[in-house]
């Protein structure tokens, strides 16, 4: 424990918060819909896409390998079990583009990070693929900054409640900082923690929430330059 | 650290050391091979899929989903291109009932931990898909016997060593117990723990490795019943 009450820690997400990801989703999804466009318009193939994704969470977890699997079966299902071997072989090749593609870190990213380092545990709180989610964080050149690393499956106010409690003097003295808010600010929140929103342009329906607006300890910046101000008015 | 200088932790590989594992990617493999047994003897079918899931190792890491990748990309290959959609429906779904297997521990895993746990650190230590393997620990019912679980990309000595330091009193104070020499044992003993081989009938072909005979921190025993009066010996 330490002394006073103020923040002593704060986690960041990754995806679309330290560095773009949706995008590249989108621009795949965009390249199926083109690929499969004989079978549909862009807009059904795309629904029968997220359609997939969602039944197959369960089974897949969040992260490109499962996007991958579930272009597939979309592609199959689409062509009514006429999909060419062609169009399979460049499903997979999307996918392996995306685990390929250079990490394009977000505005502020870098100074944000240098500023709060050694005033705060700062603790990296991401989803999805393990090995993909290491393989970003070491593209980045953001490692140093982080006290601990933490890729889990899931967000719920326990996972929030466990990595505070481990990494750092508690969720009731943390912030959690990210562009999801079903995944990085209400389930921080719920754990006791504060809540800051960072909204990415791009973020995918699955992780849609209704924004806590009246809740104290749920904050709202444009972008991560707004972060150091914000901790020193609600520490 | 702990007084005095014997062992104080002990790490656990999970597939194929408490879990069966290999057994469910072979009789997939038999599966693939005769679903595709018009295009292929099956030895040809297997080299085939080993040569994809070798070379995608970099993109997929381990797992059940970059196993069903590499299924559908030998399946385009080994056809020609002329894979019909029928077939990559099929793989598609072993992969999932990969994904739903039922969890069967092996012999002695529970009375082992069971006799273990209170007396050292029990680290659950595993690589492979991060919502898979937290999936089969939950089935598992061994969750309660585990003061950690760590679940990483590679197993490599730098992973023993920060794994041990985080959890307990370093390598030196620590045994790894798992089937494969390669992942398991041989990292290990090199970040200076003890590694225990307990062979599994089946060890996948890319986790072959020489066993250290010579090393005085190197054993093998033949099931987990022997690993606490083995313990007994080496503490």
């Amino acid at each position: 424990m330490a002394a006073g009450p103020g923040i002593t820690a704060i986690g960041f997400d990754a995806d679309d918060t330290l560095w773009q990801n949706e995008t590249f989703f989108r621009m795949t999804e965009q390249r199926f819909a083109e690929l499969l466009s004989g079978h549909g318009e862009h807009h059904v193939i795309s629904a029968r896409l997220l359609e997939a994704e969602r039944r197959n969470l369960r089974y897949y977890g969040y992260g490109v390998k499962g996007f991958t699997l579930s272009m597939i079966e979309t592609a199959v299902e689409v062509t009514r079990g006429e999909v060419p071997s062609s169009v399979i072989a460049e499903i997979l090749s999307f996918g392996r583009q995306m685990l390929e593609n250079p990490v394009e870190t977000l505005p502020h990213a870098r100074e944000t990070l240098d500023a709060l380092a050694g005033r705060y545990r700062i603790l990296l709180i991401t989803k999805g693929d393990l090995f993909d989610q290491e393989r970003k964080l070491a593209q980045s050149g953001l490692g140093e900054y982080f006290n601990a690393v933490e890729i889990v499956s899931e967000k719920t106010p326990g996972t929030y409640e466990r990595i505070f409690t481990r990494h750092a003097d508690g969720p009731g003295r943390a912030v959690m900082v990210g562009n999801s808010l079903k995944s990085d600010v209400v389930p921080a929140i719920a754990a006791g923690g504060y809540g800051i929103h960072v909204p990415h342009e791009l973020t995918w329906i699955l992780e849609h929430e209704e924004a806590p607006e009246d809740n104290p300890r749920f904050r709202r910046i444009e972008d991560l330059a707004q972060l150091p101000p914000l901790l020193g008015q609600i520490t």
